[in-house]
This record gives structure tokens, C-alpha cells and sequence, in this order.
């Protein structure tokens, strides 16, 4: 929890490291399990990336919930999203109900979902016109977030629904990591290429207006983002602080670390990239986040169903860490015979 | 199960086609779902290919099993892997133990594990000097891979363990598809570039001894393969005409199908490429086989780790496909609003 805007600044400025001892012997282990060096790939380095956080010798990943927010925007009045405002709410319903695709992929895969609906009744500002925020919303967005977080478990994975989100989504990432409207808009749920044009030159509008007055992650939270992303980054920053590691869905959740990476870019080392987006942008927001996705499948829904797919990754990985025999233990033999 | 070579070669001929109708359907189911249209990529693609197969009305992956088939290589007196060949039995019982990999993923995803050894005090013929086996072993081993497959489930992952077999695999991938040892051959469990080298002048070789002679499926299996190769193709035969779709691991896995593929290409459209191994000919060889693997995770182990890893996103798809609200049921509004 955040006391003011300031705290939550200090506290993204504070970062608690990886455990590297823990990485080490992880990685020392990799080496001795009845497999050829480096065989399980990036299995291998999810486990050691899993070791170093959390608050056991070994790395876990049983206890995962996915927590999805939701939140309106003020941006959809300029006709940004094929979908109407509307949907946000309804299918925040439909996850009540367990019939989203979120809802059916937390099944299959067995891991607890948790939505978090953020304020549906009271938009945000229009970012082209207006502030999305007032200080006191953006600190209590951030808080819905870090609450959710702090509840704890092995990982979190974090997920979001919201018409219009893709439009904050890029303006976040313009005004984190620079560039324009065009740079970071895509289709979303399903622009046309004309579509995409507008959205670009509304985000346009939205980073003039808003100009010279974003200088820190909170800044442009506030003025150009959601309740949802601000969620997010809370959610996010508490995580690392409680040393919980975290699974990154798709575009707007990417873009939601975007602000705080501005300020402190040692926020990204907690996160993995649960998946890549076929929003266009996505690749290259991971690019400069330097982070590298699991999954690339063609997904582009959100809800956090491209992370909790990953999730399946990161299980087998720690299961194949913490449960293969090592070459000693079942007596086979290592390459070169048996001088090693 | 296969009487002789020749009722082999007649049911690679006449292999049942998916169900039309079905996939029509499962398409267009997939069209009313809550969510914009296709924004679930490769899991919608999944579910319709799952629908076209398989014994119901709707798509299944629940029950699934991972068949591993191992076998010894002549081949491996040339020098051709870094590992003795002890280590194929070594790792057998290792699988009987539950300390390999594929026993800590299937455990992690709920997939049963079937481990088959295939006669291995009996290691094939060096095909660099003769052939592998003769057309009696060579049944033999199909019959294995039927008898398996022929045991059922919604879903069938294949693996295998074997020193030397990317040496057979390079060789099967050759003679199916044409090309040199150095077009195929790869580091396999780790050899040095002088090893690949090394290896893919031994494949030459046997390519130049058995030219020539190798003009079907089975002769190119009873040439060039080895027994785990042989039982794999077996079981992707005969899963086809049980209508079970079949999940292919990694690089020799997918070399036991091209044999088949070269006689008959109809016999990819019930496989599903698992993941992309890191071995660097799998690429060209799913190219080849019009395959596009679901997973791509540096992963080059074989086992049948990266096909069971590739069950959890098929389950998932199902679960989304069978488990997901529509539109009208959810009162979740389309996009362009009221009127769709």
C-alpha cells in the first residue's frame, strides 16, 4: 500500500534484488540433471529466474492466481474501439460467470482468477482532451492494485480488460519511452487500417496536450493512462516488494510497466513476458523493455489469457528442476563417459 | 497393427480424412464467442484442428498420453555422439525411476507416461556399413508404435530416447526429402562443429550406400532408421486411422513422419508439431512438412518434452472452445453494437 503518490515514488526508486546465491545454485543444479547442458532452454532459465525470487530455496510456482482489472475510459467518446463502452461492464459480468476465455483458460490450467473491477461507473478523462485522473484516483488505482498483490502466492499473473485500453496503452508507451501515435497504435480488438490512423492522431493529440507536464511514472499514470494500467503498476511494484514474481499478459499490461521502467528500469527484472501479442507494438514495447516472451500463438485478447498460459511453462519448468534425479543419483552416464 | 510391409504401405494409402463438418462448425462457434473475432490466434486454429479428429461432437484433450519409444544405433561405433550408448538403457530406467524430464513434465500437466523400449541389446545395424534392420524388424517395431497408439485417448504425444538417433533422424529426413548430411546433421546433444561435421559425413555415406535401394517408406525406415523411429511412424499410422490426433516432439520425431510424408503427404493433416527444437534442421523439416510448431523454447531435448509441454496450450483451447459464453448468451454486445 501507498501512503501518497511520493511513497509510492520512493518505493519504485527501492527496489529489493534477486536472491543470486539462490541463482547460482539453481543454475549449478541445471548442470547436473540427466539431461545434455542447456537441453531444457529457456525452461531452464525460468526455473533459475524463479529461484531468485520468492522466499524459498527452491523456485515454485504452484500457488499462481491471475488478477484481471478492469476500468473505463473517457478516450472510447473519440471512437477508438469497434467495441462500445458498454462491453467493459459486460463482461466483467461475463467473468463473474465464468464464461470469458479467461475464465475457461484459468481452468484448464488450474489457476485461480481474481477480477478487479476499478470505478466502471466513472470513466477516466479523455487523455486527448483532459487529465485521466486526479492524484487522488491515480493513488487509489494504484492501491486497488497493490492490495491485490499483496495477498500473496508463488507468482501472479496480471491481465486487464477495458474498451479503449489499447489507445492508453500506447500512449503510455509514447510517453514513457518516446515516440509517436503511429509508433505504438495498432488494430486492438479490430481497427481497420483507417481505424489505426485516427487512434494514432487521437494518441497524438493526447501527448501534445499533455507535453512537458509528464516528468515521472506517476505524471503520466495520471494524465495518460487508466485505472486499470495504474492498477497494474501497482500491483507490480508491491509484488517485487514482496519478492513474488510476476507474469506479464499482453500489450496493455506490458505498456502499464512502461511508466514505472522510465524511472527505475531494475523494475523489469520480477517480470516475465507471459506472451507475445499480435498487437504490432507489443514487440517492439518488449524490445525495449528487455524482456523476451514465452508464448507467441497469434493471441490478442488480454484478460490475462496469454499469461496464464505461461503459467503451464513455468510449472513444468520447476517441475523438471525441483524433480529430475541428477546424473549421480540415477547413475547415467554424462557425456564423455564416466570421468565426469 | 500391421500383417506384413505391403498392408503397411496399403494403409498409408488410405488414410481417413478429418471430419469437414465438424471443423465448419467449430468454426463458426468460435466466431460467437465472447471475444473479438480471432483474437485467440493458434488456440482457435487448435480447437477447430482437435474438432476435425477424435470421436465427439466437440473437441477434447483430456485425455492425453506421451508414448516415449526408445532404441540403440549401430550408427553410434562412427563417433556420432558425445554420450556413450550405454546411456539410452541408463536413461530407461531413469523413466522408470520418475527422474528424467518428460516424468517431471507430464507429472506437471496431467499427461500419462508410456515408456516403450524397443529391443535395445539389440542396437540396428550401422547404416553407414549396412542396413539398419531387416524387413522382420522392422515390422516389428511398427507394430510396436501401433500397439501402442491403438490403446486410445483424445490425444497422443510421441517422444523417444535413443544415443545417435539425430544421426538417424538426419538420414530419415535425407532419403524422404533429399539433400546431404550437412543439410540435416546438427549438434544433436552437444557435439562440436568438427562433430557435426564429423556426423554429417557419416550420413553421407550411408545416404551414397542405400541409394538407390530406398523407394518407399518402409524401405527407407529399414535402411536408414532405427527401431524408435520405425515404432513412431507405426503410431502415427495407426493413430490416423483411429482418428487421434497426434502431437510430434522434436527434430527425430518429426524425421519419423517424413518417410510416411514422402509416400503419402495427407499424413501430416492429423499432426501437430509440439514445439520448434533447437536442433537447427527442425525448422526446414516442419517447413517441408507444412507444419507450424505451437511452442518455440530453445528447447532440444526430446523425451517428448516439448510435445507434452504443447498438451497444456491444447487443453486450453479446448477449454475456451467448449467452455466460453457466446455473445447472445452472454448479453455481451458484438462489435458495431446492438445490431449484431
Amino acid at each position: 500500500m501507498f501512503s501518497s503518490l511520493s511513497s509510492f515514488a520512493d518505493t519504485l526508486q527501492d527496489l529489493p534484488p534477486a536472491n543470486q546465491s539462490r541463482r547460482a545454485d539453481a543454475r549449478a543444479r541445471q548442470e547436473q540433471l540427466t539431461k545434455p547442458a542447456g537441453s531444457l532452454g529457456r525452461l531452464e532459465d525460468c526455473a533459475v529466474f524463479l529461484a531468485g525470487w520468492g522466499g524459498s530455496p527452491q523456485p515454485r510456482a504452484e500457488i499462481a492466481r491471475v488478477i484481471v482489472f478492469a476500468g473505463n475510459h473517457g478516450v472510447t467518446a473519440r471512437g477508438v474501439s469497434p467495441f462500445p463502452a458498454d462491453v467493459t461492464e459486460q463482461m466483467v459480468a461475463n467473468f463473474a460467470n465464468g464464461g470469458a476465455a479467461i475464465n475457461a483458460i484459468a481452468r484448464a490450467g488450474n489457476v485461480a482468477l481474481e477480477v478487479v473491477p476499478l470505478a466502471l461507473d466513472r470513466p477516466t478523462g479523455d487523455i486527448s482532451r483532459q487529465v485521466a485522473m486526479s492524484e487522488a484516483e491515480l493513488l487509489e488505482a494504484l492501491n486497488a492494485g497493490a492490495r491485490a498483490a499483496d495477498k500473496g502466492g508463488d507468482l501472479i499473473a496480471l491481465g486487464e480488460m477495458g474498451i479503449g485500453n489499447t489507445t492508453i496503452a500506447a500512449a503510455l508507451a509514447a510517453a514513457a519511452l518516446g515516440g509517436t501515435g503511429a509508433d505504438w497504435a495498432g488494430p486492438g480488438t479490430g481497427l481497420s487500417a483507417e481505424g489505426v490512423a485516427h487512434k494514432a492522431a487521437v494518441i497524438d493529440e493526447a501527448l501534445a496536450l499533455h507535453r512537458g507536464a509528464a516528468g515521472s511514472a506517476a505524471d503520466i499514470l495520471c494524465r495518460l493512462g487508466g485505472r486499470e494500467t495504474a492498477a497494474i503498476a501497482g500491483a507490480i511494484l508491491a509484488a517485487r516488494h514482496k519478492l513474488i514474481p510476476v507474469v506479464l499478459d499482453g500489450y496493455v499490461v506490458t505498456a502499464s510497466l512502461a511508466p514505472l521502467f522510465r524511472d527505475n528500469p531494475a523494475i523489469a527484472d520480477h517480470c516475465i513476458a507471459g506472451h507475445l501479442s499480435a498487437e504490432p507494438a507489443h514487440r517492439r514495447l518488449l524490445d525495449r523493455l528487455g524482456l523476451r516472451p514465452l508464448l507467441d500463438l497469434g493471441m490478442r485478447l488480454g484478460e490475462g489469457t496469454g499469461a496464464t498460459l505461461a503459467i503451464a511453462i513455468l510449472r513444468a519448468a520447476v517441475s523438471a528442476h525441483n524433480g529430475m534425479s541428477t546424473f549421480a543419483e540415477a547413475r547415467v552416464a554424462n557425456r564423455g563417459g564416466a570421468d565426469r
